[in-house]
């Protein structure tokens, strides 16, 4: 009998959370650890104490549950995750990760006794999409993460477009401004990302009231702390036109990069995910009149902008769970 | 025993080429036929005659050398291929492909009784790469098709990457200029192609020119004609400023839209290819240049720059006999 279970694991950078999932994508038992345990009041020393921490949980999960010979294996969804290898590399946000090379999923595998494999939050969001959500039967799609960053999962010919290195698909860092862009976290300017995040939203609302100080606007309530991507589709909701203009801004900004993706892989669809997908019509409207109007003729129609289908509160270990399932 | 020989077929906008080649990229034989034959002094009108014609070349081929039994398949290089379908769709610049959806592959297996495929030049151009050249071995890569226009065959996990629609892979139209670009052929503004192909460069040349009229060069003896890239390149080998300007320019936009590509599909090399390519490091270091100033950090340093190792001569019959092996 095939195994009907998979794990997912989701590891953030505070919390690890996980789950056994089957076919359908219904969680049926969850749990986490911290990825950052207190031992004797200090962090995790060591990348070895985590995944010790990690591979019992798991360990126990199955045990507890009565799961022995029902799991086919482990999917983890990881930063600096290299798919290629199953290693993290250089995990910048995670004490015990920075500047070192984990082979996370030889010693899973080794803990658990379960093939182990382990992508990015992207990745695995559009493997879970396409297990369990808004690309089930598509082999051609590109998720589009929409967070505090843009990321990206790309999907070719039924495939995770991988790379040679195990980390393509940086789509929030493809310039779309070369001249005078905004300076992005990575370094340079122009980045897709400083413009499509919630942080970009944020950041060009600021920019619209400063530049138009006389036009009114709900926004201008807000004092005493940063204006928000949620504050901006809140006064958007309530038809504030600067906020409608940030929206309308970035979808063009987002559309025309996408006309760009399309020419690369042209996928049959762009799945939004994330915190600032939950914006809709708002955000989707503005993407696809940019498309439109900036398509290449070849491709005018073909490509659709929809939702992602996941549960955004389980997403993440969803979508970790599809790898296992490859 | 395995079949030893494919046939690949080079469909141009005059002359349809083709050859018998070996596992090695060897062509044993060639032959040729006129893409617009002339019967009765007319043009084809219908794309039946030209395929029937075709079919009949390559039944002779194989008799005539006693080939029978010994080809694994054919493949096929044409203008707007349609990989999925196996179709000639629309192609504006042949008469009798005009308007209509050709069902090439299908009709030539009635007539060869051999499986065929068939794609464009530059994923052809990538598959042969992959069979025979520069990119033995190589699992992900990017084939940058430098001429008239920009083309490009993207292999990613050792697939050429097709799209939904069969027509992924335009890198030439992605707008790398969004602000005021060049008019591109396609009707819009800022593409690649305007500003890296044979044609972009002397363009480029030619705003140089008027921009600096004070500025001496040998590019100003060229009287009575358009400039060439190929007079640029001359005139880039004899020292002569204005042209390596022109070179250093067109590499710079090249290499900045590489680290694009790359954030998308983290290629181990762009392989250069067509008449532009064969400038070499006249072409190579600014694009080499570009990326390295460009590059995001995950990625430096990994993404090599090399020239195409097919003989450009037989290299599109090379590419296209490269389908039949898969």
């Amino acid at each position: 009998m095939d195994k009907p279970y998979a794990i997912g694991i989701d590891m953030g950078g505070t919390n690890t959370a996980f789950g056994v999932v089957d076919r359908r994508g219904e969680i049926l038992f969850q749990g986490a650890i911290s990825t950052l345990v207190k031992n004797k009041n200090e962090n995790y020393v060591k990348w070895n104490d985590y995944v010790a921490a990690l591979g019992k949980a798991i360990n126990n999960l199955i045990a507890e549950n009565k799961l022995e010979g029902m799991i086919i294996g482990i999917g983890m969804g990881v930063p600096n995750g290299n798919m290629n290898e199953g290693t993290i590399e250089n995990a910048a946000n995670i004490p015990w990760a920075k500047g070192v090379v984990v082979p996370l999923t030889k010693k899973m595998e080794e803990i658990t006794g379960l093939p182990c494999k382990l992508t990015n939050d992207a990745n695995a969001a559009a493997m879970g999409e396409m297990a369990y959500g808004a690309a089930k039967g598509m082999k051609d799609f590109i998720e589009i993460t929409l967070g505090t960053g843009v990321g990206s999962g790309i999907v070719s010919n039924g495939q995770l477009v991988i790379g040679h290195d195990g980390f393509a698909g940086e789509l929030g860092h493809v310039r779309v401004i070369r001249e005078n862009g905004r300076v992005c976290g990575c370094g340079r300017t122009g980045c897709l990302e400083t413009y499509t995040s919630a942080t970009g939203v944020a950041r060009t609302a600021r920019e619209y009231l400063e530049l138009n100080p006389e036009r009114e606007s709900v926004l201008r309530n807000i004092q005493h702390r940063p204006i928000t991507s949620k504050d901006v589709f809140e006064a958007a909701i309530k038809g504030d036109n600067t906020a409608i203009d940030v929206f309308n801004f970035t979808g063009k900004i987002l559309g025309e990069a996408f006309c760009d993706f399309i020419a690369f892989s042209s996928p049959k669809a762009f799945i939004l995910f994330g915190g600032l997908a939950t914006a809709g019509d708002l955000l989707i409207d503005p993407v696809k009149k940019a498309m439109d109007e900036n398509i290449l003729f070849v491709y005018k129609g073909k490509t659709e902008v929809i939702m992602t289908k996941l549960n955004n509160d389980v997403a993440a270990i969803l979508g970790a769970s599809a790898l296992a399932w490859e």
